[in-house]
């Protein structure tokens, strides 16, 4: 348990990730407010059982919590902070998402615009978990990201921060998943040009003979399928980062598109792995 | 040994891959020639250490060649084919280079258009040694392919038929390199936009606790960087390939990026591997 029990954090908005990380906050002594204005009956049965507080407006959660949370889709960083700059927030805000240096930095000046205190964040892993405590990083960087880390110690969630300015943590997630999910979509893609070849089962016979791991990695990327929708916008944000730094963002830009493919399977728990997704790849 | 002990060979060009390949023909039982026109010292030296014999001019090892493997970088696939078809040669013509199906059935046709039989191979591991026997694949497909590997078996280098028309070797190679080379400049990529972002020392604190390989694969990348010259055109390839099948082509155009801002360190034997490769990536 943290030392200020009477911090409130305002949570945007509790899909999967941010219901967990605001699950961890709970658990670390934090009240968590969430707004039920606008969101799904999933996002309101996730709270509920995160244990997060309905503020209903997002009025409310502005002039209620000392620090917010930004836990969205990447796509939907910017509108998020609009939305918050609209209500004149002015303490910390803390965006968590999978989002280039230079968009976070431009999240940084809608809240700073205000008087609000910007933290960047990006977070490596899963959902926290208290059955796998400390297996989901949330890094921070910025001037008030000790006082953030602070407060969000003592759940699931490691809180880890770096001796950087805003930017780095968005740096670290996009360097981090530009390998994982970059070589998920890279994987699918060979399949499918395998299967378009008709020298699929030859490439998996010469994988089992000196790339033991990969068949299963391939069987594993059904486990991923269901989340493709939301990673064209996260690979789209690695590619501009790739860019931004005179490196070749193709990796990225064809992972976007892979993962566009299978935006198919959004929420479907039951996508296939291997080859019977990589098909999937392949037009008409 | 093979049963075909008159049988002769031609190779074009015994580069480290093609006269550890002309040396594990020998050893399989058959003669094999090499042109020393215009070729390089470390060629010479290469040929004579394999056991090949110099036929001096192309010619005559056109008219003396049962079969004739041209093994070569990519980019001088066609060339070397338009010099055999100069020559009006006849029998089989065995394209073993990594180039994508496409350039595979265009080399077909070169040869095909003088009366000789085009097989279509791929070579998947490094250059075949008798201390790993069978560690090193040459696939091939096309109609003549079960003679060709006939007179080539027997040695070190593991010779496998595909029951395909050419190009299915070709593609094999293509989607199996698209792979091992292809995570190598990712890699290699990732590590520099790190380093950009000033990010590197965290990004190799988190590797360390979740993806513990990535370190040992990125010092190893040292080994390759002396061959990153060579590998810009296979890359060229592979994305023409993907294209072709109507599949992102970026993953490997960014790699051909990666490998030609590598190409200074050609034939380099004492390349960096890690962080000290990976910022020869970032622009001046």
């Amino acid at each position: 348990m943290n030392e200020h029990p009477t911090t409130t954090i305002g949570l945007l908005h509790p899909g999967a990730m941010g219901s967990a990380v605001g699950a961890s906050a709970v658990a670390a002594g934090a009240q968590v407010l969430w707004v039920s204005e606008d969101r799904s009956d999933a996002s309101r049965a996730r709270a509920e059982a995160a244990g997060l507080q309905d503020a209903h407006w997002l009025n409310g959660l502005v002039n209620q919590s000392h620090i917010i949370l930004s836990i969205c889709p990447p796509d939907a960083a910017v509108e998020v902070a609009e939305s918050v700059r609209m209500l004149g927030y002015e303490r910390i805000y803390v965006d968590c998402n999978a989002i280039s240096p230079a968009t976070a930095r431009q999240v940084g000046e809608i809240v700073e615009h205000i008087g609000a205190d910007f933290v960047d964040g990006g977070i490596i892993g899963g959902p926290p978990s208290a059955d796998r405590p400390g297996a989901t990083r949330l890094y921070l960087s910025g001037a008030e990201a000790p006082r953030v880390a602070r407060y969000l110690k003592g759940g699931p969630l490691d809180v880890v921060v770096l001796d950087a300015p805003a930017g780095a943590a968005s740096a670290l997630k996009m360097a981090y998943a530009a390998w994982t999910k970059g070589t998920s979509a890279l994987l699918a893609a060979i399949e499918a040009l395998a299967i378009h070849e008709g020298v699929m089962d030859a490439l998996e016979q010469e994988w089992a003979k000196s790339q033991p791991r990969l068949k299963a990695q391939s069987d594993g990327l059904g486990g991923s399928a269901a989340k493709a929708w939301r990673w064209v916008g996260e690979m789209e944000e690695i590619a501009a980062t790739f860019e931004a730094a005179g490196l070749p963002g193709g990796f990225h830009e064809a992972s976007a598109e892979v993962f566009r493919r299978l935006a198919r399977f959004k929420d479907d728990p039951n996508a296939p792995g291997g080859p019977e997704l990589a098909k999937h790849l392949l037009p008409g």
